[in-house]
């Protein structure tokens, strides 16, 4: 990679003088930084560009090429890759368009270009894309219109059109940045190398990406945290809803992940999601400028009541605090602010402060040891004095190891004064609303940073027996596995469920049931019949051995009446598990990043209220308590009204064998426990339904 | 008020050449408008102020002073006012500070010169605001740090400070405002008189507010809704929160309505709620500028896919939907755009669209006839004429009535369109979630003024009797009914109740469930004993005589045990009602908008999932339908896997006669009917149970 992003020596194939052209914009951008290396342009038909001698081809070129920038027509590219390849060039950057975007013949080109760049054993970049820019090294190895200030954000995005976007914004809006990199079709590089390159980049602080789609999901995941563990990494991540995915399936051609294994990814990964451009941009500053806070509580100091409610009802709505200032805070600020003064968080200097006034304020609420951090709000008054309470703000942010925001409202008469926060590295909100949404994108992070790092837990399991079950179904053309298949598959792994015995005759099922103990249920049996309930095929709470007598001869009655045709092969008689929460655990496959695992309420929370919970697997212990913790209906299982909690250290270990079999089998596509019943904690829990779908897995 | 808006002459009482004043602000902010009017600065140490001739008191003024405007102490100014009474003066504005907001002994003088002004006839704003500016007259009363450009928008803000901000932004902006007040302390003006002003002010279009509470909720609302049936009226109502609360209450002193009340409220009058003030400008352009849509149908122009998928998604996650486009608009769109554009909504015009392809491109999605307004989306590449295509949009946007919002991203090289659109009155948005979220309160709005304008329901009832059973009761002293007393009075409000006798003995009791029809309900009836099921005294499905006769002497029993000395009269014999789904109707009493009816499903929707709906009372049809509606477990009321829906219209005149009973007894401080079995479609709802705490009403 450090040839990409610090190469000693640079060749544009298709440099041109042509105004207008991307191959005069590439390397006018490369000349005018100025790139302090070699800068090698080819093009057959000039002798000179912009003042360079230019070559024929690369194998004219006496020295090394470290990096090459292809801006010729498509068709050419194969050929100018063959060429760099023998002159030993291992990067390449490949900015026209005409590939996979534009349809099939387009995608079969691409696939020639990788070809060649794999015979060479070089890396590209692209096709497809704006470039790259590295402010360190001064290489902008793109057509952008413009440079942004060197920095410590790094940006990577799947979009070109939003690389030009947010280098317009960072360029007017000052904002600094170590790398700019376009990943295009990433027909070869993609975002998870990017991810672990910019991971160990030292001249990078906080990692930002765009995404429409992954490649891969798990490599995703595991360069995503990676990279978290080592500095913030905020992405977003579009085309998440119907109307999205439609749109980007038209546009890059990638097929856009589910959004709740996006959803479940990005948590796992801690991945710092923002929903909007604007929340990427207002969360980069924050990262990049401010240290990341120690705890939740945030303090506001402000010189006007009304932006300061709603700064707090901000944090009321989000998952942060408003601290509560200690007595001594309170009363040092006493003395130090006018009578009318509020003194409690919000902090509310009044609208005469001057810069003093602020100054106290702040220092004051800083050393507070219940405050992890401040947002200065300041409105432009009659005696306000913008500048120097954003030099005294500024002062204060670098004194302490607290973040600091900033909101000054306005426009016109802050201006100068919002440059001075930016001077001083404090990031300023033009509404309180979104610094306190920064200061919790913040918070986020140091609690993903504090996640125990545990090493996930492994069952002892029976896998012989499922891959025995797995593969006879498979070879017997079977996707779906009968019940007491998918008992087996389940027991296997540990999980309790009811006793169950096949009874051919009713003399046998009231042996059985009495064996069991009353009351029992009663299913018919047989592989034909998949809705049992419907036929009439099922009974519960059996209670004795008449009663047992008299449902097998309805139910298999009602058997023969509605599936005259299907193979009966008895009665099952089942130990009834009365007591205890229903849940459902579910498996499906997502196509990026392969099985995901489900949690719910059994019934209408799922069903209706749609109140479920997402991780991808496999799962650790702490992502199966929170999983359980997610859902909004969880306080029915910590227990209401005086009612015993469920078992709930029994879910999490039902949900992380599950993951266990997920992992182990890929054949798995889809499947769930159907009601799990969760008992009082230290009884366990039993899976009375289970059912699976399994596909032959390729290759 | 006319004379504040509209002046002929205005007094300045407390004028000053001393800079940094606020009585030299205020008489330059009405010299260097310049106000065309006569102006009187009032300073008794003074000759002239500014160029103008001074006056030692209003009386020396010859001519009649239209507006006073005070700005000397607080303690001077109840002899101000009866300075001014007596020169005839009937509107005053008391910018000055020191009253109710610094404590006890500022009410107090707030009060004094309340009492001036009434005594005088005379109409106030203030005390402790910023001032008041209106454009159209060329005036600017306040201390404000410059004047905004003349235009539709109104604003008025409980927050001075908020005043300077947003006034310092649109003037950075070029926002034009018809009218800016301060309403400060709002001792005699307050938001229900400028409601009903700017409501019939045809220089303004659109009316925003920024408010902390409201002096009477139920005033409040009537404003709200003649302005809202008239211009758009959007409002941010902060201290929503528990800690916004908190600093709204030390800030200005206003008692904060609860946030349930408030949003019931604002719904029903239409208000489009901002929840931040960048929402409250965002929605103010939009409504500013561009027409009301006729639909919810958007359609979305864009240079680059990314940002188009951002909208998209952010569509999706909104009330409003994706415009689909006719197949002629599409098969136009071919015809006009590159073979590689996207032709369906959104619409991508390619990275190398120039204002050409962009007119192309509006032109043709503006004239489906499924499309309701349209986004324009664009990202400043290599070949895009931002300007040019700025000015495009412009053009189509004045050519058609569907309203067209924009969003050019980036910063600098989007300027001069961003101008561009502002001259064509087209609103731009920096972000395009923000145009989007704009668009939303749009179409919101339009569902608000489509909204039948019923008159409202009103049930034949017997008053006479609810009257009779609260003044008894509070006659006793008793603010808690008794079961049988509540019961009585709904069942005099039209709710059916079960039937439901009192048995002194078992022999009685089994007579009376004989007449009733089993199964029955047994309930110890004592009105010292409130919790009945707790003590063991309820049994539910009594099936027979023997049955009764033996819960009968259980229940009496468990209630002597538990309760020695309570008055048992015997045991309630009540009608089953089995089926129906279990709902609870509640009533609580909001200090600001009075009578506020909730709705929810019975058991752990209302309790763990506080899953419910409120509006303030008398509630409308309309207004029933929607509450019922806006529960997230609403689908289990229509019916889920195949059952019948619940009788969705019985348990909406349930709702409607609770409000009018609510109305009607405004004793009634609490209630609730717990649960209301709502039955299938035709059969009605029966009132289990009901509870009601009544308070003896002041005035």
């Amino acid at each position: 990679m450090e040839k990409f992003f610090s190469p000693r020596s640079v060749a544009v194939i298709g440099a041109s003088e042509g105004k207008g052209k991307v191959g005069y914009a590439v390397i006018k951008n490369i000349l005018e930084y100025p790139f302090p290396g070699k800068i090698y342009p080819i093009n057959p038909n000039a002798e000179t560009i912009l003042g360079l001698k230019a070559y024929k081809s690369v194998l004219d070129v006496e020295d090394e090429i470290d990096l090459g920038v292809i801006v010729i027509p498509p068709e050419l590219i194969p050929a100018a890759i063959e060429e760099l390849g023998e002159k030993g060039t291992k990067s390449v950057v490949v900015i026209s368009a005409g590939f996979k975007e534009v349809g099939p013949k387009g995608a079969q080109l691409e696939a020639q270009v990788l070809a060649k760049v794999r015979e060479y054993e070089m890396r590209m970049i692209g096709p497809n894309c704006l470039g790259i820019i590295s402010t360190h090294s001064r290489l902008n190895a793109s057509f952008s219109a413009g440079t942004p200030p060197e920095g410590n954000i790094a940006f990577f995005s799947q979009s070109g059109a939003l690389c030009t976007a947010i280098l317009d914004w960072a360029m007017g809006e000052g904002i600094g940045f170590s790398k700019f990199i376009s990943i295009g079709n990433k027909a070869d590089l993609g975002e998870v190398e990017f991810l672990h390159y910019l991971a160990d980049d030292p001249q990078t602080g906080v990692i930002l990406g765009y995404i429409e789609g992954v490649t891969n999901g798990v490599e995703f995941m595991r360069a995503a945290q990676y990279a978290s563990r080592r500095k913030p990494l905020i992405i977003t991540k579009s085309g998440g809803t119907t109307a999205g995915a439609k749109a980007a399936a038209s546009h890059t051609g990638t097929l856009a992940g589910s959004e709740s294994a996006f959803g479940a990814a990005f948590k796992q990964a801690g991945i710092i999601r923002a929903n909007t451009i604007k929340d990427l941009f207002d969360f980069a500053i924050a990262f990049s400028y401010q240290p990341v806070p120690k705890g939740q509580n945030l303090a506001i100091i402000t010189n006007a009541g009304g932006p300061g409610i709603m700064a707090a009802d901000a944090v009321e709505r989000s998952t942060i605090s408003m601290a509560s200032l200690k007595k001594e805070t309170v009363d040092k600020l006493r003395e130090h602010l006018p009578p009318v003064a509020a003194l409690y968080n919000p902090v509310d200097v009044i609208g005469d402060a001057k810069s003093d006034r602020y100054q106290k304020a702040i220092e004051t609420v800083v050393k507070d040891p219940g405050v992890n951090g401040a947002l200065v709000i300041l409105t432009p008054q009659e005696m306000t004095e913008v500048e120097a309470t954003a030099e005294i703000i500024g002062q204060v942010a670098t004194s302490t190891e607290k973040p600091i925001l900033a909101s000054f409202l306005g426009k016109m008469s802050i201006q100068e004064g919002v440059r001075i926060l930016r001077d001083w590295q404090v990031p300023n909100y033009a509404y309180p609303e979104h610094a306190v949404a920064s200061f919790e994108a913040m918070v986020d992070y140091k609690r993903f940073l504090e996640r125990p790092y545990d090493a996930g837990r492994h069952f002892k399991a029976d896998s012989a027996k499922v891959e025995g079950i797995i593969s006879s179904a498979l070879a017997e053309g079977r996707n779906h596995l009968g019940e007491a298949e998918a008992r087996e598959i389940i027991a296997a792994y540990g999980f309790s469920i009811p006793k169950n015995v096949i009874a051919a005759t009713s003399e046998e099922a009231v042996a059985v049931a009495e064996e069991i103990g009353y009351p029992v249920v009663l299913k018919i049996a047989s592989p034909d019949i998949l809705h049992k309930s419907d036929i009439g095929g099922v009974r519960v709470g059996v209670a004795d051995a008449g009663a047992v007598k008299k449902c097998f001869a309805e139910i298999v009655s009602n058997a023969r009446r509605y599936s005259p045709d299907a193979d009966i092969v008895g009665v099952a008689v089942q130990e009834m598990v009365a007591s205890g929460k229903e849940v459902i655990l579910g498996l499906s496959k997502d196509p990026q990043f392969g099985p995901l695992l489900m949690f719910g309420l059994g019934g209408i929370y799922v069903e209706v209220l749609k109140d479920v919970s997402f991780r991808v697997c496999p799962i650790h212990p702490f992502e199966a308590a929170s999983m359980i913790r997610e859902i909004r209906s969880f306080p029915l299982l910590r227990g209401v009204r005086g009612e015993k909690p469920a078992d709930l250290s029994a879910l999490e270990e039902s949900l992380l064998r599950l993951s266990q079999l997920a992992i182990d089998f890929p054949q798995i596509v889809e499947g769930d426990i159907n009601p799990l019943k969760v008992r009082y904690p230290g009884e366990g829990a039993v899976a009375i339904d289970a059912r699976f779908i399994i596909k032959e897995e390729k290759g």
